[in-house]
């Protein structure tokens, strides 16, 4: 290293470090709320309701309770409303409920392997905190097992220290079951927009059709998108995590926490799809002996066996763990919702993305009808919309790989001539039991190639099959136009050619039509 | 509430709470390292490199120091490579050096109402976080104060607790003042393209004249990029909040910590730009007398107060706070990076966003020379450099403010008729004590409606500058075509003239292009 003389800073290390201080995670999304969703009067709204219903789909999902789920947002003055959320949900253990709302990064779902909606421990809590930092007021909790006691809790949250305050609480006898919600907030501002609630609450009712949610917006007016389908999805369950990409400080973690006596042993009994002859082609790879103790394994160890991995075939992770919302299901509530001339859904094969974690993806675009986005200026936009884990995403679409994975189409090739302005809605909805989001406000999933990929690859296969039906109906359009023409020039011909020859004109005109329709016309869907 | 009977459900509520789990900052952010800008192997080396760079150019600044940094990367592997940062900063005193570097959410930056770079205290605890994560192996920092001793430290963060574990340590006898960071990453590429460490160096250089960077890249290419100033900025210092736009719950909590004995004297003394008469002009509207202890403030009284500031004319922040580059610096940065035909720059007055923070925008344009990026099909588009505080942002550009505010302009109203295909270069450059970004990658500005609003007007009018200077280009190139045509036929014109009337056609030649001459040609800048 360089020797340099101490300059005579004005302001020494010493003093620069004097105001040195720790802070709390609640602090720091204080401070940075934005990061949470909570930017610009609209959003911060949305945001709200985003969470709150997130919260209580997630809730019902786990206990398999076919969710009902009411949305109440009543104006208490200018940008000051107040919000009701209520489910019909499991209910929370009084003891835990202060730390669900109350303490963020507190929670069940941040460190199971498990596909649910929230997976941060932050979104609830985060409604709390923008509440009570914008009308200094508590948010009142009522919760019943069904038990026969239903627990009602006022709390805040202590900043500094990231702990629930609880200001009042006291139990009512009642044999009612679910969570409620209620706060204020100041503020916000509810839209009928793009990115307001009432959009928010559509695009979650198209993706859960097995849910029934009730909207009540400030002006009373009640909004019910009721269930069509009786079919409780699919329990998440926590599956193991798969070998492929893999990265090695997580392999590192779990070899520590195993309770395995051989590396072998954890490596079957810890991830899905390992066999004893995936670890035997493992041991022929790796330099040393796979009797190891896991928690020795050096992090060079590890690597090797990462290495060793990612050059093995392994089956695609179970499907168990994820829960799309099913072809059917999607295709229904396309044409419900859209009415569409034209629609095709795919869903992919469950694949992995970096960290071993599967994900799937399902596509559907519908054309015509009431597809597509009728813009202010009378115009008729395409319509991205968004999900993951049925989640709308409503707004950074920007950096969201989703959108990427639209815009790298070549939407010509598939007879969409003008993709930015048709009547056009493309779905996606990515499942995961972890989306890698771009921030802790979840309205963009980073930019992961193997995402992107497979989000691309649905995309060109709907957009074949668009392709199929709108060549179709152009051969159809075109022959259609040839038919209508000759018929309507048949009558001249054939008094000409009657002239001509003599023959009879009505012999000669049944005729020709009949060569016509023979020709060129023909009953939707038969050869060509 | 209703009544309903407990349902079956299949698991129950304390089931799906016994996993239920704190964790900490830092496992958050290992979980979720998408949200530090460690997404994609390309972005994810940008990002270290931004963290370094940031972290030595605020210790210089805040010490009054001429940053000299080198950054150095060497490959080690296929996607493996060795970081080091080597600073002349002030250097950090060994009790605080495991924090800075292992700490999340512990620092000195967090609550200042201070313009550095760095605000979060999380930025460079990512560097060693993301180091481990990828390669299980300590960074190295070296870090001299010139005393006489320099300490080495070799350290890893302990995830689950959130608290830097030193691996090793020892003293070496040196005078050398500054910090170095030493460490290996994998999984990441060194790129040359738009997204890369290069590009990034290169940016911070144009918005930080006063540095002298220097950048070996993996194949041992040393770049050095020379202060072409050697006046030290203004040392960033604290400045008291501005009362404009203060939320209730920013105040409360100042109120809360306040010495003051009366609001009244609170508000003075704690807050910008209020004077005595300010405080009358807000007793005379709220219902309280401001005699009131601090401490003892209601929220409903802290509204009221917040209401009374908003209606009342304040000065604009003081810009003590705040460290524009300077109108003469950007320019010459402009000139000399781009050499452009045409180059406007402009800075309004310092401006303040939601929370009371202030903000001051600068804003140059360059048309010509090598102005705009040139693409990979030869073709060349309209460049956007974004900077907050100096820091160039390189990703997320599709929901950040400085972006929509330049999406936003008609450019043109402004002659410039392809916006999207020009030799075009907007540099926006936001100071503030606070960004508001949104997410701790800190890429993308929140879009706050006076931080855009700002950007538009100063945008405008460095585009009229634009137009001015693009009109009398256009009218010039117009007056040479004609003077160029006329004179072109003026000796057939002559000759015409002469046979006609009989005059000397020499002498008619001479008349008719003296009188083009003072007609249509003139030297630029004059009078039409």
């Amino acid at each position: 290293m360089a020797r340099k003389k101490t300059v005579d800073v004005e302001k020494t290390a010493d003093d620069m470090f004097k105001e040195f201080k720790e802070v709390s995670v609640t602090e720091f999304f204080r401070k940075n709320k934005s990061h949470l969703g909570y930017a610009g009067k609209i959003r911060s709204l949305t945001t709200v309701v985003h969470e709150l219903v997130t919260n209580s789909l997630d809730a019902c999902e786990e206990a398999g309770i076919l969710p009902e789920i009411t949305i109440k947002l009543k104006q208490l003055g200018q940008d000051h409303y107040r919000f009701t959320c209520q489910d019909n949900g499991p209910g929370i253990p009084i003891k835990h409920i202060s730390s669900v709302f109350g303490k963020m990064l507190a929670g069940t779902k941040f460190h199971r392997n498990i596909q649910l909606r929230g997976q941060q421990g932050i979104g609830v809590a985060g409604v709390t905190l923008f509440s009570q930092m914008t009308t200094g007021k508590p948010v009142k909790i009522s919760s019943g097992t069904g038990s026969g006691v239903v627990h009602e809790t006022k709390l805040m949250i202590d900043v500094r220290k990231n702990n629930a305050e609880i200001v009042e609480a006291r139990d009512i006898k009642d044999r009612w079951r679910g969570t409620q919600i209620e706060g204020e907030l100041k503020g916000v501002l509810f839209s009928l927009a793009e990115y307001g609630p009432f959009e928010y609450m559509r695009r979650t009712a198209i993706a859960n059709p097995h849910a029934t949610f009730t909207f009540i917006d400030p002006e009373g007016r009640k909004t019910t998108f009721e269930r069509s389908s009786k079919k409780i999805p699919q329990k998440p369950c926590e599956i193991k995590p798969h070998p492929k990409n893999m990265d090695v400080d997580e392999f590192i973690q779990m070899a520590k926490a195993s309770k395995g006596r051989h590396v072998s042993s954890f490596l079957e009994t810890e991830f899905s799809r390992v066999s004893k002859s995936k670890v035997a082609e493992i041991q022929s790879t790796v330099t040393f002996d796979l009797k190891k103790n896991p928690r020795r394994l050096a992090w060079s160890e590890a690597e090797e066996i990462v290495k060793a991995i990612a050059e093995i075939d392994f089956m695609a992770p179970p499907t168990e763990g994820l829960c799309p919302i099913g072809d059917d299901q999607v295709k229904k509530a396309v044409l419900n919702i859209l009415e569409p001339e034209f629609e095709a859904t795919i869903a992919r094969s469950p694949s992995v993305h970096s960290g071993g974690v599967p994900f799937q993806v399902e596509v559907a675009v519908a054309y015509g009808g009431n597809a597509g986005r009728n813009i202010s200026d009378g115009g008729l936009r395409t319509e991205v919309m968004r999900f993951a884990n049925r989640v709308p995403l409503l707004f950074d679409a920007g950096g969201c790989a989703i959108q990427k994975a639209v815009n790298s189409v070549d939407w010509k090739r598939y007879e969409l001539r003008d993709f930015e302005h048709s009547p056009f809605t493309i779905f996606v909805n990515l499942v995961s039991t972890h989306i890698p989001y771009t921030s802790a406000g979840k309205q963009s999933v980073s930019d992961d190639d193997e995402i992107i990929k497979e989000i691309r690859m649905a995309l060109m296969d709907v957009g074949r099959k668009f392709k199929r039906y709108h060549s179709k109906k152009r051969r159809e359009f075109e022959k259609e136009a040839r038919y209508t023409a000759l018929m309507k020039y048949s009558t001249e011909l054939a008094s000409a050619v009657s002239q001509i020859n003599g023959k009879d004109e009505q012999k000669i005109l049944g005729d020709l039509q009949d060569l016509i329709k023979k020709k060129l016309r023909y009953s939707g869907g038969n050869k060509e």
